[in-house]
């Protein structure tokens, strides 16, 4: 078991009607708030007036329109600007896990009289960040639970995931029925999303009974539930266990005192999205069974066996091999039984930008020291079969 | 699925060596100490030395001598004038589970100018608390990763669980070494506390998948690593794992959205050892078993099965009554495998004072609202069968 240093400090009020404590939460922050959202579903489902009205004694200042895969130019740098020429105190940021990541990544600009983007390479440590308070509209990156975002600059081709205590959110309002209208699909990416933040810590070199367990768990509700959720939109047991799920997804509960795996699916995906913009979920989840297949060895199949006994509920008894190679199509057909177009193709990718992409992960990304180490043509490898 | 506001802000610094980052973290906190511990044991492992030789520019006030069920007089009363007397700005508690519950009853009472059983009943909310850093040397209650405590006052035999957030420990040092030379009784009293804390949760009307894969993970690696920790002390591995479960058992993440079961085993116990000053564990292991035979019925026969099956293995073909049965009894078996005494009289308690502790329960603990209600009768019958 290896050492660790954790905390998460963030409260998290969950379930019907937790807004109604919206306005004393934000009352101890300060009245003076920055409003961050994307494309307008919160208007649609009438949560942008809901939080309008709870908030008519505050002077908000709004960031609409930030992007999935969130953009450092415009929305990082604009959030920073509004900030700082409007004094703000407390951000509040309305939306999904794209909406909160670029929300992090402005509470630290705000406080720092340089160039962001300076924080984000960890080229200077921040200081000090705005708090940020957030409401949850969609079940998948567990943004709202952990100090990390993950920010993409297009001109450079680059999306890197940024990691400071400082950004912890302060309080995560989390109502289920905010997510009735997403829609199939990115309820399906929110899941693989999800799943994707739990194999990548359950497939790891040393773990113990305890998280494994943990993880197996998270594994079987996130299946049974998404199911749920895409059958009936507004199942609300569904969808808030699926909330939950997907809240400890990225902030290390399920792997403490696990060996780091090195998060190789997400850094592979994080190159996809950074070069086509696609649905980081989506990305994941084509991803994650090509990688499976091509890390399986002798080394790694016992894994490969738990994984599909206690998960998939596959019969022990059969021969490892046999085991192993049932678990990664199980997981394969899963997500294609939720709708997720299981090619890369599907989303317009074809091989041209392959070895491009596979050096820029072999370079930046140090798969070098992933559970199971990856090279640049490993990389390639899991990248073309994806195709 | 029921709502929840849940937070647990507390750092843990995990593994060994953790202690080098003892002098930084007590820095943040302040120079003036109030050092609290136990009958000795950590002078033994040199913990005491060490703790001391770290903070040698600290002004240490030393609160020796705290018991087992920790006692408000003259525990609590004797810190909380140490801390008035010495202007302490931070307490540092190094033992187990009972140094830390009294701690956390200091830190109030220090912030409080009246007499602190005010806040421990609750006649009285506490404004502030002074902030706590502990060394754990046993894995057994949760308290280093939650906000309450356990308070007995001998001469009106109460034990009362005082729980407020404000007694998060700032700080948790968790070193698996520290727990080597923790006997065999203490091991087992340790795990069953665990356990039943699991148990406890586990066993409630409205749960969620994920939930109950955690439940089910915490005991099967309890009872996993519990056998290994007895076989041999200075199992690293087993006796991290278990400390990890251990931290998890009251914080509430166990049972987020779950619904309240009363924690009916928690209130029996609570009497037996207010009365009797019997090791809380083994309280809990006597009575969980003859309560869980109690309760068993057409309408909670379901979650034993499921126990059953997924905690034990047992054959989820059989009859239903038939795994439930086996299920308590695997229960019973399990701590009397690990050396737990399990008939009260073994503890020196025979059935003289049954009819005024199932009088003292029934009136003060609410069982009226548990998972399955508990009357003044049901509550002399599980003593009775415990005997």
């Amino acid at each position: 078991m290896q050492n660790f240093d954790y905390m998460t400090p963030t409260r998290l009020i969950f379930g019907e009607n937790a807004i109604e404590k919206l306005h004393d939460v934000m009352t101890a922050f300060g009245k003076r708030v920055l409003l961050t959202y994307g494309g307008g579903s919160i208007k649609k489902i009438g949560l942008y007036d809901r939080v309008k009205e709870i908030l008519t004694d505050f002077e908000i200042t709004e960031l609409p329109g930030i992007q999935p895969n969130p953009k450092y130019d415009p929305s990082v740098l604009e959030g920073v600007r509004l900030c700082k020429e409007n004094d703000i105190e407390v951000i509040l940021s309305v939306g999904g896990g794209s909406v909160l990541d670029c929300s992090k990544a402005i509470a630290a600009g705000a406080k720092y009289d340089g160039d962001p983007w300076d924080l984000i390479t960890y080229k200077v440590k921040a200081q000090a960040a705005l708090p940020i308070v957030d409401i949850l509209t969609l079940a998948a990156t567990g943004s709202e639970y952990d100090c990390g975002g993950v920010i993409s600059r297009t001109e450079t081709n680059d999306k890197i995931g940024y990691v400071d205590p400082l950004l912890f959110p302060a309080v995560s309002f989390l109502d289920p029925r905010y997510t009735f209208s997403v829609s199939k699909k990115q309820t399906a990416a929110g899941c693989a999303d999800a799943m994707n933040h739990t194999i990548e810590q359950y497939f790891c070199e040393d773990s113990t009974l305890l998280n494994d367990g943990f993880c197996e768990s998270m594994l079987r509700s996130l299946m049974f539930n998404t199911r749920k959720c895409l059958a009936d939109p507004e199942d609300y047991t569904a969808r808030a266990e699926m909330m939950l799920c997907c809240t400890y997804g990225c902030n290390g509960i399920l792997s403490l005192g696990n060996s780091d795996s090195g998060w190789p699916c997400h850094a592979i995906e994080h190159a996809l999205s950074a070069y086509y913009d696609i649905t980081h979920g989506e990305g994941l989840a084509i991803i994650t069974p090509r990688w499976m297949l091509h890390i399986l060895s002798d080394r790694t199949i016992d894994r490969f066996v738990k994984y599909g006994v206690n998960v998939f509920g596959l019969d022990p008894t059969l021969p490892k091999q046999e085991i192993a190679e049932k678990a990664i199509n199980e997981t394969y057909f899963f997500f294609e039984s939720i709708g997720i177009p299981m090619h890369l193709h599907k989303l317009g990718i074809g091989p041209e930008r392959i070895d491009e992409m596979a050096h820029h992960i072999a370079v930046n990304e140090g798969l070098e020291n992933a559970y199971v180490p990856l090279t640049e043509e490993d990389i390639k490898k899991i990248l073309t079969d994806s195709l």
